[in-house]
């Protein structure tokens, strides 16, 4: 199941840059939500292509249509079909580079695997695979908003320029105040600042989206092998573009001691709380009721407006030229789409919870 | 399917840490591979306590059995069963934390998803599972080895002291020739007396181990969401006390421009090659040919010999006293471990690959 | 996964009879196969309504379109997602049962399950759902093509009128000669009788398909649950109405003795054979390269055009009268329904396959 | 995936007949239910060799070790891992068949598919590996009874003897009370004669097993693939010797009219029950809270006392001897191994629906 995603509620993605369509099956998604399709289009609205001067200007409508699995606005339990068809495909734009391999693109990979290739835009390794993700876990964020589940993604990082404040001293309510989506206006001023002259500069820069998912029942997450953490981590590595993932304390909580990284047990009123959460709101990989958090680290986009040196399908050299309408850093593009995948896992494990007990 | 690992070449681990024994089914290993049981035994050497001063002095003998699925020496193509029985397990260590959450540990999120918890040794949420893991992954290196793939893993940081050389400055054969498993002499005597500090100090710190994959034939991968990263990962992810990972650049390449970060195509002989290796082996989610390589991020052993502020499974205030023989840093045991899910991601990668094309 | 099928070649299916439209994700076909579009058109045709006077007067297009997974003819080895689209929806056919549950459909189970249901048609319980299906068997069917594997299904049984010859006395030519889809024109000259005699009675029979796949090479089939004819019936009770199964001997082989039953192994050139074929080319699970055939057994249609005792959704009792357009006798349109599945399957089985072996 | 069955409530079997031993883990068994060993113990008992005259003399002991998975009587959620190790081997028995294909066993097909095999008593193909389902099952039973959910199987017939009763004639407490397990005194007698003629004509035959679920709540199936009778017939015709399945009114409803099979709706006080059930308590894939019942067709066993023509591993013309200790027919023995996969499919399908409303 190459495509599919989930254990309980899953997705399906299919299609390709520049085909007909693309879209996802939600399989699984229980009966009885309530099926909100402009809170699906404002999602998609978030991902989309050409919506300020630091993202490609590249038009996509993005347009979709839910085909099954929805009557009279509530699921059903059955598939939740949604098609958002291709309308600016412009194939000519990718005759230029049909039979060369584009320098850490997915090109000269799918080659070898498969032995054809739609080459088109990047076919199915485009990231506008991630807009069928995006429409999806739209709905898992409607199902975990029955259970008083938020999750909140931002942009801490763009290239070398960091945002220095922990989840807990940032104001969510400001994400989508700036074309970045950072919830600091004075970092997100320099981030704007930089990814702006890296594209003056035909280059592209990295970037860093952190993630907060709060109001998680305790309970949620699969010992051994699938520890919450783990197919949070799957998912995000899954996104185009993804480097690396860390959880709670992450790469920095190395250079701690066990009794500085420990999180002591108290109880405030009824509930049962950590003084600190270095656990990211997960103990072995079981989530414990705490906020949950995460960082994902995005590598500079690999289509530059420059001349690069390659090969081409017969292995003679070839110099790419940078053509075409491309991101100068994916990340505030991004922020959705790790939203996504996180309710996607979220809603998945917590249906799946359901059977832990008699 | 909690307890599973992998899409063909799978295996489902069993077993607490205080039961009467573990072990693993592997299953969907092809038929004619020569499984050599004094390799799997060498594997769980590496793995197990008592090895040195900077490990746990606990002894486990970690004796196995192969059940099934071997006939003359070799894999049959059925069910490979392999049972490690628990000997050394002292339940009475135990009794002092029966009734109390330990920080940072798993007691409290099992206990919530659960309702009842075998709380001896951590039960299931033990890292002993990954014994069971170690002898899996040893039946995997075996099958690459008939496909020339070979795998190093090493201890690259301990708390702050770092391995400054990448994986291309590195004599792999010089990894087992120290306690710490750092292929450099210099770095491993930092680390190692920086764990011997830490263990007298009753303390424990955390690591980061690095892996190579060399050999790894070009299309190993399924586009989307089983990227032969987010395998990786999340392979990784599932290990005890992992915070974080990263492949190729990483958190690092973050701040480098597209056009230092891409990898440029050329043409060696008849081989096609990338100049430098960014990428870590990986495009699209598929293996291009090149070293795959990533780094693993371990949080400091949460079981400290120091008192530590808690609550019981009533709610209230206790206080967690250390107790038993833990390991002061988890990295030098954690390398085999590392080693062991990366070749059981690859061998099923490569199964799995064998259906890509009519 | 409960609307996919399959293990490597899978399936996942969409759509209700009364919705937008329906359709089908093919994840897992190989790259290279020539998608050949003509020829899903036909098989489409072959299920479709309306096509004689012993099937239902439903008209439905059945159109269909490829989104994604064929570039240039060919599959890419990506998901391959056919949509068609419900046009003769004619809703308020179905207003009359909104709130009553239909004497042996799936309106009270679904129910009961969900607490939501489509009830236009059926909804997702609906036998359009089949169609789908046999868009995808089609594809199945152009890759066995390249391994020389064909199938032939066939109407056996119609109500109590049989087909007595068996598969080895057949002409499979003949199946499309006639309107019930039975290669031997007398007894579908009493098939067609009696069906049409049962219509004009306002009710319906049921039917058997029989099935023979000819050219399966030996090896397919997972030992223990996957045995390869526990996947034929799987894949046949999947099927609107079918209510038994039975491969080689069934039912019958029951009275045998073991000393008739048993199929002597013999050498024809370099072909080992068997001199009978009770086994139904299945040994142990595993093909063994005679050819395979079963026996599906099919309900009379539950839908009839007489008044019939209910209750409604509030539990009062209720009356459903028979309206619409149905089928008296649905085997004559299961024929490449049983086809697709087996198919499917096949295809399924043989990627599997390929990892048995070193 | 290939030994694993269920989707939540899952069973992972290994073991080879010969082998040092042979278990399952069960995977998904919800925390908190009463692991009765003694009641495993009998299950194990009833599908043991040597019961009776009518059963094969062998000797098996099937003791077992329940090696992880519960602590203190009680499921802990965690893998149930159960051992039965072999004892009475007897290895010497089988040379003879070493490099021969029995006819109408798994050998042949083994060899093609695998290459390499475990000839000794079949390998992986003996009916032995059905103890571990057994096991299995006697655990998913005792999570069944939680739910009110009883399972009754019996022998229906044997070769060409019948019990013409249905099955709300019968005391099912009798099905015990002979050797052949057929709840009908009469029947019984007939049967038992039969099989004992013709084992003293070193001689084999078939049968049927009947099986019925009371007291499974409504609600229980999956749409489309996963119907619950499909995944009940997956699980018949995944036991050895199983050649047919049909479930309801089955191939007999085939000759029924539509206003005969038909089962009318009515509210006997709360409960809302059919007057007949042609439809065996399954409508449109989802249990209706009446009984489900199905048969299930064995052939008669294929080890037989007397020569056989066959051939030899090299493909040369060989002669198969009967030898050993086996069954003359099989379905006393089956009973216990229908249970046991109705069990699994009804303990994995409540689970399962737990996800199917908000």
């Amino acid at each position: 199941m190459r495509n599919t995603f989930g254990n309980v509620f899953t997705i399906t993605t299919f299609g390709e840059s520049h085909g007909k369509g693309l879209g996802v099956i939600i399989d699984g998604c229980p009966a009885g939500i309530a099926v909100d399709e402009a809170f699906i289009r404002q999602e998609l609205q978030r991902r989309k292509p050409g919506q300020s001067k630091i993202t490609t200007q590249r038009k996509e409508e993005d347009g979709f249509e839910i085909l099954s699995g929805v009557f009279e606005g509530k699921s059903t339990g059955t598939p939740i079909a949604i098609v958002i068809y291709n309308t600016d495909q412009k194939s000519k734009d990718y005759s230029h580079i049909a039979d060369k391999f584009r320098p850490s693109h997915a090109d000269f990979t799918y080659h070898e695997k498969y032995g054809v290739r739609d080459y088109r835009g990047g076919g199915r390794s485009s990231a506008r695979e991630t807009a069928a993700r995006v429409a999806a876990g739209a709905v898992a964020k409607l199902m975990l908003q029955e259970f008083g589940v938020s999750i909140n993604a931002y942009v801490s990082q763009a290239g070398h320029e960091r945002l220095d404040k922990t989840y807990q001293e940032l104001d969510f309510s400001q994400t989508e105040s700036n074309i970045v989506r950072c919830p600091d206006a004075e970092a997100a001023e320099r981030m704007i600042e930089l990814i702006d002259e890296t594209r003056k500069n035909r280059d592209t820069i990295g970037g860093v989206v952190s993630c907060v998912a709060q109001g998680v029942p305790a309970g949620l997450g699969e010992p051994v092998f699938d520890r919450l953490h783990a197919a949070l981590g799957h998912a995000m590595l899954s996104i185009n573009a993804v480097k690396g993932f860390e959880y709670g304390s992450g790469f920095e909580g190395v250079s701690m001691k066990g009794s500085e990284h420990n999180d002591a047990f108290y109880k405030e009123g009824e509930k049962i709380k950590t003084r600190t959460n270095h656990s990211g709101g997960i103990q072995g990989g079981i989530s414990n009721g705490e906020a949950i958090y995460f960082r994902v680290a995005f590598k500079p986009v690999a289509t530059i407006m420059q001349d690069q040196e390659s090969i081409d399908t017969k292995g003679e050299p070839a110099v790419v030229s940078g053509k075409g309408r491309h991101d100068p850093c994916v990340v505030p593009r991004a922020v959705p789409i790790v939203e996504a995948m996180c309710a996607l896992v979220l809603a998945d494990y917590l249906l799946l919870n359901r059977s832990s007990k008699l």
